[in-house]
C-alpha cells in the first residue's frame, strides 16, 4: 500500500471514478499506474500535511506538502467555499501539489453549494507557446462551473492547448493522423502525427498558429500557470513537474511542486439564486435551441457530455479497455490485492 | 453636447484614448461616432445614476442606469477594488451597461494597485457556437492582468471568437480574404469572405471548428455571458443589445442592457507582492527566451504590442486613418466643436 489514510484514498479514488463515471477515461483509473510511478519516485507523499500557509478573509495559498492533487485541490476547495459562505467569494492557489485529476471535479463542489466554481492547474510541460519551438507550458485546463435549475450544472472544462495530450494518446494507440494544428514536430513545423510529441515536438496552443488566435491559446495558458504558480509559490512554465513518464523533473525548481487555482463565489452574492438559475436554464435551453448547420447535430452545452456519461455510466458501469485492466491488475499484483 | 457630466466625457475619453495609445485603433474614437449613435437612438443615457443594487463583502451587482459602458465599468472596476482591498478580493456584475471599450483598460485598474484585474464583457450577437448556423454570443472579451515587477503588467486581453470583429472590418476595407475558420456564410459553410458576416453569416468561436477546439471557444464566451449578464440582471445571448449599426435590439428583452464581469484580487493575499513580482518577471524573461521557430520572431509576451505601442504613441502622437478623422470632423460640426 501507499499508506494514505483511508479517507484520503477514498477521495483520491472518487475524484478518479468520477472522471471515468463521466467519460474523460484519460483521466480516471486509467492515471492509477502513473500516481503509483510517481510515488514509488517519493514525488508524492502519501500522508501530506495540507495547510494554509498566508490567508486573508477571502484569498489564501495552500501547501499541498506534496500530497495528491486528488486530494490537495479538494481541500483548497472547501477552504474557498467555507470563505465564499461568509464573505461572497474565497479563492486559493496552491503550491507543492500534483496532478489534481479532471478540473470539473473540483469546480462542482461549489455547484452543489450554488456557488459558481472554478478551477484550473498546471501540468506537465509539453505544449510551444505560439511562435516558440520549445515545450514550455502544460496543457493547463480551465474550469468554471454554473449551476443550473432544471438543468445539470453547465460546466466548461477545457485544456487551453488545440487538444489535450490524451487525445494524441488515442490517436497513438490507433496509429491515426492529428488534425493540422494539434502539434508541431521538433523543428517547429506543423505536424499530423501524433508520435512527434515524444520525438521532441510540441503542442499547440488553442487556436493552433497565430492566424487561428493561437496566442489567445497561449495567454489562456499563461493566465492558468500564473494563478496556479507564480502566485501561489509553486513551479511555473517549464519547471512544473511532469506527470507523463517520457519526462523527468526540472534540475532547478523554482518553486515547489506544481499549482492549482480554485475559486468559489455565492450566486445569492450577486442575484438571488433562483433568478440566476432560471435564467441560467432559460440560456441553455435557447442555446441547445439554436438553428444547427446540420439538423442531425444540434449545439450541446458545455458539460451535456459528462452528465450523459454520467447517467449512463452510473447505470451500466463502466468499460475499461484491455490495457488499463492490465495495468491495474499488476498494480493489485504489486499490492497483494484481488485482482479484476 | 450629450450631457455627460465632465468627469465622465474626461473618464470615456481616456478609456477610449488610451486604447488608440494602446494601438487597438478598432476600440478607440473611431468608435466615439457609435456611442453618439446609441445616444441619439436613447441608447446610452448620459447622466446616469450608476449604483449597487445588491452585495456581500466581496461580491455586488452594479446597475449601470444605461450609461455609457466606458463610465460603468471604471465605477464597477472601483467597488471591486476597494472590496479586495479590505478583504482580499472583490467581484462585481454588471447589468444595464452598454460597450466598455478595451477590457483592458479596466484591468489594468486593478495592477495599479498591486491587484490581479479580471474584466470581461458581453458584446453584439455576432457569433455562432458550435454547430450552429444563428448568431448568438458576442466576441465576448475576457482580460487578466498581472502586475510584474521591472517589467510592464501581462495583460491577456483577447476576444473569445477566432477573430475580433475588428479584423473583419479591417479586411472589408482592404477587400480581402479572411483566414479560414473565422467566420461562416448564412449557410454555416467556413467562408472566407469578410462580407459574410453582414450577409447572415457569423463569426466563429476560438477554435474554428470542432476539431480544432471551437467547443472550447464556445465555452469560453459562454463563461464570460453567464458571468457578466445571467449573474448580473442584463441581457444574455441572442438578446445582448449590439453596438454594431446593422443589427437593432431584440425586441424581448430578457434583462436590462449589456453586462460586465470586474474583478480584483490583492496579490498580497496569497503571497508577498514582491516575491511575486520577482517571479512573473523570471516567467516573462522565461517565455521571451523561448528558443523560436523563426529566430527572427521570438515569443510575445501577452500585452507587450500594447505597452510598446503605448510607448511609441505617447511620443509621437496617435496617427488617425482620413475615415475617422472625416467621422470626428462630423461629430464636430453637429455638436459646434472645433474641426480636427
Amino acid at each position: 500500500m501507499m499508506g494514505c489514510p483511508p479517507e484520503d484514498a477514498i477521495l483520491a479514488a472518487d475524484v478518479l471514478i468520477r472522471s471515468d463515471l463521466r467519460g474523460i477515461d484519460s483521466h480516471g483509473v486509467a492515471r492509477l499506474v502513473g500516481y503509483v510511478r510517481l510515488w514509488e519516485k517519493k514525488r508524492i507523499n502519501a500522508r501530506p500535511n495540507i495547510r494554509i500557509v498566508h490567508e486573508t478573509p477571502t484569498t489564501a495559498t495552500v501547501d499541498g506538502d506534496a500530497g495528491l492533487g486528488l486530494v490537495v485541490a479538494p481541500f483548497a476547495m472547501k477552504v474557498a467555499i467555507e470563505k465564499a459562505k461568509i464573505y461572497g467569494s474565497g479563492w486559493v492557489s496552491v503550491k507543492n501539489s500534483n496532478h489534481f485529476g479532471i478540473a470539473g471535479y473540483h469546480a462542482l463542489l461549489a455547484t452543489e453549494q450554488d456557488m459558481i466554481g472554478v478551477s484550473m492547474t498546471n501540468a506537465s510541460p509539453l505544449v510551444a507557446p505560439t511562435y516558440a519551438n520549445e515545450r514550455m507550458l502544460g496543457t493547463n485546463p480551465m474550469c468554471y462551473a454554473f449551476p443550473a435549475g432544471k438543468y445539470p450544472p453547465v460546466v466548461v472544462d477545457m485544456a487551453t492547448s488545440a487538444a489535450a495530450n490524451g487525445k494524441l494518446e488515442i490517436a497513438q494507440r490507433a496509429n491515426k493522423p492529428i488534425p493540422e494544428g494539434w502539434a508541431q514536430d521538433k523543428d517547429g513545423q506543423p505536424s499530423t502525427n501524433p508520435e512527434q510529441l515524444k520525438a521532441g515536438g510540441s503542442l499547440l496552443p488553442l487556436g493552433g498558429d497565430k492566424d487561428h488566435g493561437s496566442h489567445k491559446g497561449f495567454g489562456l495558458s499563461a493566465t492558468v500557470d500564473i494563478l496556479s504558480a507564480v502566485l501561489s509559490g509553486a513551479n511555473y512554465g517549464p519547471w512544473v513537474p511532469p506527470f507523463v513518464a517520457f519526462l523527468e523533473p526540472a534540475a532547478n525548481p523554482v518553486g515547489e511542486g506544481l499549482g492549482h487555482f480554485l475559486g468559489a463565489m455565492r450566486i445569492d452574492g450577486f442575484r438571488p439564486a433562483d433568478d440566476f438559475k432560471q435564467h441560467l436554464d432559460n440560456w441553455i435551453e435557447t442555446f441547445r435551441g439554436a438553428k444547427p448547420v446540420d439538423p442531425a447535430q444540434r449545439v450541446i452545452i458545455p458539460g451535456e457530455p459528462e452528465t450523459a456519461f454520467e447517467k449512463e455510466r452510473a447505470l451500466n458501469g463502466i468499460p475499461l479497455i484491455d490495457a488499463v485492466v492490465n495495468d491495474l491488475n499488476q498494480l493489485a499484483e504489486k499490492f497483494n490485492l484481488e485482482k479484476l
